[in-house]
């Protein structure tokens, strides 16, 4: 599997954790991420997902529309970029999103 | 001067950079620098460039919405994400722009 399949895969089992458990995204970070959400830095798996658990919706869907990769200066380590919409359970208009 | 400001100040100086003389942003990149524009890769200061003063308009005007920085896992590096508005010449409507 090549690095873009090995990234497409990842952002796949992301984002289908994010709106089946999201308690989940535990195991997909570490202590040293960090997430920076609409301006606030959050460091850490447990307070990442502490985060992510926490916002106002409860089912969620996420449709990806693209992934770009590149190498990152980390040993093995990929700079992943996505693209998106997040569609809302009672909301008629889907959200555009990004993350890195 | 924080890291949050001089990724403010960088990304301030990029964009006037790419609006004013866009040629000049090959001071701004190194020969390890990668661009993926909208899922092609292209690699070192000089080919990104190429790539850059190659695009179809001439005149553009970014505005800026949004800088979050980030730690990188490079020494004294910094991971970006910028997003925003990109108006060309004789269009109606701006274009979105995220970029990292």
């Amino acid at each position: 599997m090549d690095g873009d399949a090995l990234a497409k895969a990842f952002v796949e089992h992301y984002y289908t954790t994010f709106d089946n458990n999201r308690a989940g995204l535990v195991n997909l970070y570490q202590d040293s991420s960090m997430l920076t959400f609409e301006g606030q830095k959050i460091q850490g798996a447990q307070n990442i997902v502490a985060k992510l658990t926490s916002l106002p919706f409860n089912q969620c869907l996420h449709s990806i529309t693209t992934v770009d990769c590149q190498p990152s200066s980390a040993p093995n380590g990929m700079l992943v970029f996505v693209s998106g919409n997040l569609q809302l359970a009672g909301e008629q208009h889907a959200l555009k999103f990004s993350q890195q």
